[in-house]
């Protein structure tokens, strides 16, 4: 027989009864039942209920052991009795008879248990990861993570994709996140920067000839922790292809991750054919680039029905200003006082002056608009705005006016709240978009100039032409995201392969040909020399991987994540270095005053 | 039709004769016949020859096409007469007859040819990397890297093991080589460190109670550059199991990565049954312990045979010393004085005394040894040692004497000489060992103390009792490496699990608990909480690579390498960090006189 096991903790099975089998794992828990001894004996794969009665002659060890030693048992497979069966459990049919257990190695105190997973301060389950990672939760979840890759991998290449490695000890990137430094030492002073993405590499690769690039690339930004990002490295899908126009990206990718997402959804339908959803139509219809469209609800302008209405202060914000608009947030079941009440203590607690609304109910066979704003703007009014967002008895409308950017990304939450408030919103879906045509450049106010809206490696729309036209920020750039249930999980785009197109986008945020060479040289030198046509996205793994596994927060998904202090409890990083490691690196650590 | 190809320039066949297509690609050639031009059109996936004759409304543009260009063209798919199809090529029964070419992207003059492939010195290899990557071999080289990667991936899935990644900004790890330091922003004046391989994190997988991990792991070691090493980082294939025996990891990768060589090999064969070699076999019988067994050598001891022999040098030494010993290593059809003066040349040119010998040759029907060394020690002994090492007419024989322990390397260093100048490798298969039972302590002359043979982590044969055992010189670890046709491609081992034993085992080399704890915190932390015996091992990703490809030098294998100064070139790393940079690291460069 085996050292350690003849099967493993989930194999026994009612046709196994009667078998002397050996296994090993984990003891989950023990419990004395009126002098019977029942293990719990745990593995990756499973569990199997061990039993020893005073007649075993493993019973005096059986009496010893402790939660989490690692112990070899050796029995006899047992049928369990009918009453006894436990169907929610694969070995629930048998259970092991001891007749030998050996301690393969014994535990101290827990500082944290494993049965039962009760809550425990973060910082004891990040130090005792060891620990926290047998517990069922996490443990499934890391091993979903694990198939889940591995599935995106399998898609990509049966997509023609093959998995390129790009280095991690490379240049400083403009991506314009901040650099992890590593320092050369045989370069005194000069430093390796750790890649915020593998983005000039890759479109090196396509210069270099090769066609389908992916790689599930190691990313690294220096960032303040967030509740939304761990410290230090993240993983991204990273893609790439040649001779392809953004559509053919979308129709590439977009297969891969539906298949993804339905293999790991557990029935929960998914969207098969993304919408392709504008920038700006995006924003007027959900106040979001990053639309959840599980929720039904989308806004429209209105603002015609209240230009010289009897609601003065909208018509007058609007006969003041031909930017101003009126958006109107349609919320079907919401037609009582109570909820829009509700929704406008909601935005007067967000800092907003209040939150219009209209709501409709049939009095005597007739509807009629309710609120004070129905009042102002007249009944006639009332029911052409009813009409044109298809709302009636029961269903109310919320208002938003002024100018929509400044506005929208409130109108856009008021539309969640309502949403998630009257229960419109199907959790159990994964519902995907693409949102194309994002603007090329924005208008920094602070500095009074341009600047790349996205990032500059994206290509334009329209070319040297569009550039050359009259209102940069009217120029639209083959840029996009992907976004599911509310969550932009990817960004790409079409990328500006030519070297003077290049400089000319650059020159209108105010940067140099010398820039260009300075920020980008290794591509922008790349590009002189036969570019393809290219482009490709990034889709955040952590992300889809929180979306499938419908974990809330980044730790739940990771394996040995550091805390919000950027620090790794486990293996005590960071730490000083040694004066002759600083030595080798010509560094002086120069404290200031901050600590 | 499509922005920019209806097919690859792989895809046309003579069955698509008469179609309109459309191809894009980069113009590896333009040739000129009698006025009508040849344009050799080429992707990732191939080459279409292209037609453009003066009564083409392409031929105005194909003349101005150079080298490198990438350009779309339209035209129609002709078959090429009988004499002119070129069955070398998968598009060679067809051509394109261009109807319209458009310029996608013009490229320079090259700094390095891509057609042909001349050499071309290094740094501007690696400067143009995009351009480098573009030739045939390499190309071909990287393409079929990540073939092997997923191989390898596959391979490993279909065996039962999920790849867990693990952190690559983490704590100063205890491998032994030099560290790649990243300093903490936040914690001033601490720093992080790349990994030197993912040891603890995969040992702590294994007490968290994953069963089965594998890893396709960055490492990071910063080492002076070696011609058989880039500089920073390196891939391995890092697996780890529980509840194993070392024969448990050997017959589960075993088949893996033969099945890996097999489908690469394009023919050669594969060792299906891996022999193991234990260590001291393995020097004794090859002088190594990374032998070479497609060299049909092997070396066995005739000290006997000289003992007390006329052959007054290895005979005094042999009277003088226990420890002397005389091996044999044996030459088929090197029996002639020319080859072996030139093996005993070779022999003083790497600093030897000379490297005695005898040749057989058959006169007069009788069988003769030849040579100062037969002479020597007279007929009888010369026959015995023929006899022993099965040797006849033409064959050779040389001779090594002293410690074996200083011998041995140059013992295997003639081995090799022998077998290659003798043409007896045969050098078109791929011969695999595991090499087994390595010492666990050696002797650390200068400092007269023991050290740790491989590395801490390993499971000392014999466990406890052998520790406290007299000679710790004697003991085995549970260590092992694969080796194939002559180099290490994998290391391995079954851990050290046990607390007690680690201390114990580190107090034989002068470490106490306190050093344990400083040094492997995280591990020897959790072995304190149910540790499961566990066990693993590590392949070098780019030494198979190599192996499969055939390739010398690591830079024809690997995308984007550094120089042998530790300089990426094509990105311009390592870089001056800005002053802003430095102060929020809190670090100050000092020149030290170095430079």
């Amino acid at each position: 027989m085996h050292r350690y096991r003849s099967h493993t903790c989930a194999a026994l099975r009612k046709s196994d009864v009667g078998s002397t089998v050996r296994l090993s794992g984990w003891v989950h828990r023990v419990r004395d039942h009126g002098g019977v001894l029942f293990i719990d004996l745990r593995d990756h794969y499973g569990m199997t209920q061990v039993v020893a009665d005073p007649d075993s002659p493993a019973f005096a060890l059986a009496e010893k052991v402790r939660s989490e030693w690692v112990v070899r048992i050796d029995g006899v497979v047992k049928a369990r009795t009918e009453e006894t069966v436990n169907r929610g459990m694969p070995t629930g049919e048998i259970e092991l008879y001891a007749r030998e257990i050996e301690v393969l190695s014994v535990a101290k105190e827990l500082p944290l248990p494993v049965f039962g997973e009760p809550d425990y301060p973060e910082d004891v389950r990040l130090k005792y990861r060891f620990l926290d990672l047998r517990r069922e939760t996490l443990h499934k979840n890391i091993v979903r993570r694990t198939q889940i890759v591995s599935s995106i991998r399998r898609g990509m290449g049966d997509a023609g994709f093959a998995e390129y490695t790009t280095p991690i000890l490379t240049a400083s990137s403009p991506e314009g996140a901040r650099d992890f430094l590593v320092p050369s030492r045989i370069h005194e002073g000069k430093f390796f920067a750790l890649p915020q993405a593998p983005q000039q590499y890759k479109q090196l690769l396509m210069v270099a000839g090769f066609d389908r690039y992916f790689q599930i690339a190691p990313c690294f930004r220096d960032e303040d922790p967030r509740a939304d990002r761990l410290p230090g490295e993240f993983y991204q899908l990273d893609l790439e292809m040649s001779f392809v126009t953004q559509e053919d990206v979308w129709e590439t990718v977009e297969p891969v991750m539906t298949r993804v997402f339905e293999e790991f959804a557990e029935g929960k339908p998914v969207t098969n054919n993304w919408p392709r959803i504008p920038y700006d139509v995006s924003i007027r219809k959900y106040g979001s680039d990053k639309p959840d469209l599980r929720n039904p609800i989308e806004m429209q302008a209105v603002t015609e029905h209240f230009a010289g209405s009897g609601f003065k202060v909208f018509a007058n914000m609007i006969a003041s200003n031909p930017k101003v608009e009126v958006w109107a947030i349609p919320a079907k079941t919401g037609g009582s006082r109570a909820f829009c009440d509700r929704m406008n203590a909601w935005a007067q607690s967000t800092g907003q002056p209040g939150l219009g609304y209209i709501f409709w109910r049939s009095e005597n066979g007739t509807m009629e608009g309710a609120g004070p704003l129905a009042k102002n703007v007249g009944p006639e009014r009332t029911e052409a705005i009813r009409t044109q967002m298809g709302l009636s008895d029961g269903d109310a409308c919320f208002f938003v006016a002024g100018d929509p950017a400044k506005f929208y990304k409130f109108a856009g939450e008021a539309r969640t709240r309502a949403g998630e408030e009257l229960n419109l919103v199907d959790r159990d879906r994964f519902d995907f978009c693409w949102i194309v045509d994002f603007p090329f450049y924005e208008w920094n106010e602070d500095e009074k100039k341009l600047d790349f809206a996205h990032n500059p490696f994206s290509m334009p729309q329209g070319g040297i032409a569009a550039l050359d036209g009259e209102d940069p920020l009217a120029i639209k750039a083959f840029q996009y995201d992907a976004v599911c249930n509310g969550f932009e999980i990817a960004s790409g785009s079409i990328r500006n392969q030519s070297p003077e197109l290049m400089v000319k986008a650059f020159e209108k945020v105010g940067l140099s040909q010398t820039d260009v060479e300075e920020r980008f040289g290794g591509l922008y030198r790349a590009f002189q020399y036969g570019a393809p046509p290219h482009g490709g996205c990034a889709f955040g793994i952590d992300r889809v991987v929180m979306l499938l596994v419908g974990a809330k927060n980044l730790r739940e998904i990771s394996l040995f994540p550091m805390n919000q202090q950027a620090q790794d409890l486990l293996m005590g990083a960071p730490s000083p270095a040694t004066p002759a490691q600083l030595r080798e690196l010509a560094l002086r650590v120069v404290p200031t005053k901050k600590d």
